[in-house]
């Protein structure tokens, strides 16, 4: 039987975390599934910027590094997201890129896995990756071993496993794919990598703020992540990095800034690593992003009375679930075909959908962003179609989203107002 | 003859630059002699970084990346700073720290020097700064070397020339010293490298927005420096990055993220530096500290029509000439002394002192805070005193700021206020 409108609607009126979408300033008459990409703006935002910007920075001027708390934002935001992610107190820092925290700790796992094997053997050389995982992951890692000379190789996501040979230093994967958004089991493959002597990079990107995550629990060696996405911390907010307590004191990270010192402010002309996480901290923080991002953390966190992440992973699934079942119903024999897991359990908080029309998945994406549903597009290659993608944030998605979203794709896809010539002009940034 | 309270503010009626100060959001009944620390507050900053925060993120979400040129900001604010700094055009761009940014041309100017090594000897693997240079450049370049294998040596100012031998690959120097504010002769020292064989990274940290600087007249190689001090760009602003264009193209920086990619929205598999300087950036850049900093430079660029870098520096020699004028006639036998250059063209924006007494310095500085003269402490060790920092910062520090703050020193030092045990009080950041 259908889930109908109506049916939504009822769904939403019972649902014990849709007050949690008060939170946000939501543009009128869209329908967000891009938070996979950018959070949207948290309302708290807005005036927790200004007070840094007119207060602390205008006013109180240099004092407010101590005053206002800028010198510890790095931990105090950290922290805040460590209870997102299963790791433990002051294990976690906010700092730099995604890029450059997965250069912070692939340079210190390569220097632990050479260590062991030094004391052990064997020589292991080889960081593996997922093939369509998320471009600069790979990047990183192909310089990475450029200048280590080791050598990267990608595998399809199914062949990791058998891919764990005495030859392998690391594993880097990205929890939830980018396109497809397939999760791999995290607890299962790092006992997998571990049992083959292999260390594991876990990108957290698509999964903080949108799946559970254990890192303690699953023993994972390292883990960066997104700042900008589920987080809703803000363009281009700033990431963060995860060690290991065990390995944390290992080694220096390569990027052996001032903020990672024992003491910053003595001066002192040699580094002397600080402690724990906070030697994966580098340079000056930049502070309005920072705060920005705290606010985009909070929002989630207010989901902790409510269940947190396990209520936010259940209504995510059932959001997806949802928009499958809807597009499989309502949009049959309209060419479209869903990419993504059907499985939920191997499924994050995206759905991705591929169309039968040479090139169409572009246009059809801009058509429904005519009509207020904004998600987007990825293009693919030899061996991956191109796909729609659409994110679902239980924080803020209502179930009647979901149901009007999949009537505007049915409304595009049949009257085929997306072959005209105004959707197929391709921004530079897609 | 004493220069009197009403010359200066006779100086200030008869300064074109005088009107630029209205550009600042300045604290009131505050002396703010830190821009070499922390910028102040430009006008614009508030209402720009809301309109990013509440219009272009919160309204246009992720279309913003196109619409709001969000994508071009770092090579957009890069080609501001380039003028400022005698940079051409798409040569420089903002991204990350000036650690991170230090690691990056450090490493591509290595791998340029072993490369010029194998092909015509000797073999380098030395590089030199200044002892007393920022910490986090020597942190940087320490780290470097020990993945290298190459030593850093550290020599005091007036000895690097002669340290330039055929065992040096990279002179590494901060143009403006941040403790004794002694300025380097950019052209003089990278020629005497150049003919040595080795190249050159300045830090232009103190420099950018403080004094002219000419990179390309000077023929540096590479240059980072600071967003958020004599830029105005914000607690944390992002850091910029330059690459003589001889060398842009000749190597990858390490870190190889995505925005550093021939095309990022390929999302292909394998890394491809993209053209010129644009292969320095790394991952998403944080966009609103970014924004921010735009309105701080264009507050620099705003000295444009009144003479730009040249005559702010004029400005700016007058102004700490005059400190140093008033400190020896109007604070003699009160235990000061001026550490830094008193030559003024060995001298960048800020002037340092040193007091006889034994660690008076710290609470002499917090006295004159308490007072609303704003410098800061930065301490010595073995072989350098403990300085009282002050920052002449032309854009917004009027001549009779000079004479009140040396006033203020002044009472300060007479009334032994300074040796209250409040003072005495050390914050975390100091």
């Amino acid at each position: 039987m259908t889930t109908t409108r109506q049916d939504c609607l009822h769904l939403d009126a019972q649902d014990p975390l849709a007050p949690l979408r008060d939170q946000f300033e939501l543009p009128p008459d869209v329908i967000y599934l891009d938070g996979n990409s950018l959070g949207v703006l948290p309302r708290a935002t807005a005036a927790r910027v200004q007070q840094v910007v007119a207060d602390e920075w205008g006013r109180d001027l240099i004092k407010s590094w101590n005053a206002a708390g800028w010198i510890d934002l790095p931990q105090r935001v950290g922290n805040k997201i460590a209870r997102l992610v299963g790791a433990g107190d002051n294990e976690l820092v906010v700092a730099d890129s995604t890029s450059v925290n997965l250069f912070k700790v692939l340079s210190a796992a390569a220097k632990i896995v050479a260590d062991e094997s030094r004391e052990r053997g064997p020589q292991r050389r080889v960081i593996i990756s997922e093939r369509d995982n998320f471009p600069t992951d790979l990047y990183i890692a192909e310089s990475l071993c450029r200048e280590l000379g080791w050598d990267l190789e990608l595998l399809e996501a199914d062949d990791i496993g058998q891919g764990l040979n005495e030859e392998v230093a690391l594993l880097m994967l990205t929890q939830v794919n980018y396109r497809s958004g397939r999760m791999h089991d995290m607890a299962a493959l790092t006992a997998q990598a571990h049992a083959a002597g292999v260390r594991v990079v876990w990108d957290l990107a698509h999964s903080a703020g949108a799946v559970p995550v254990d890192l303690r629990a699953a023993q994972a060696d390292f883990a960066v992540g997104c700042g900008y996405k589920y987080l809703n911390g803000g363009p281009g907010a700033p990431a963060f990095v995860w060690v290991n307590p065990e390995h944390a004191e290992r080694f220096w990270q390569p990027l052996a800034g001032w903020m990672g010192h024992a003491a910053p402010f003595e001066f002192a002309p040699g580094y002397r690593p600080a402690a724990g996480i906070a030697r994966y901290l580098c340079g000056t923080p930049p502070v309005l992003s920072l705060a920005a991002l705290e606010c985009g953390v909070d929002t989630l966190l207010a989901a902790e009375p409510v269940g947190g992440m396990a209520a936010l992973r259940a209504k995510s699934v059932a959001l997806t679930e949802l928009y499958i079942e809807l597009v499989d119903e309502r949009c049959a024999g309209l060419g479209l075909s869903v990419v993504s897991p059907r499985e939920a359990a191997r499924r994050g908080s995206q759905v991705c959908l591929a169309h039968a029309g040479d090139s169409a998945a572009y246009p059809i994406v801009q058509a429904l962003i005519a009509r207020g549903v904004v998600g987007d597009f990825r293009a693919g290659d030899a061996s991956t179609p191109d796909i729609l993608r659409f994110g679902f944030t239980p924080l803020y998605t209502r179930f009647v989203d979901v149901w009007d979203a999949v009537e505007q794709l049915r409304q595009v896809l049949q009257s085929g107002e997306w072959s005209e010539a105004r959707f197929n002009q391709r921004a530079a940034v897609t």
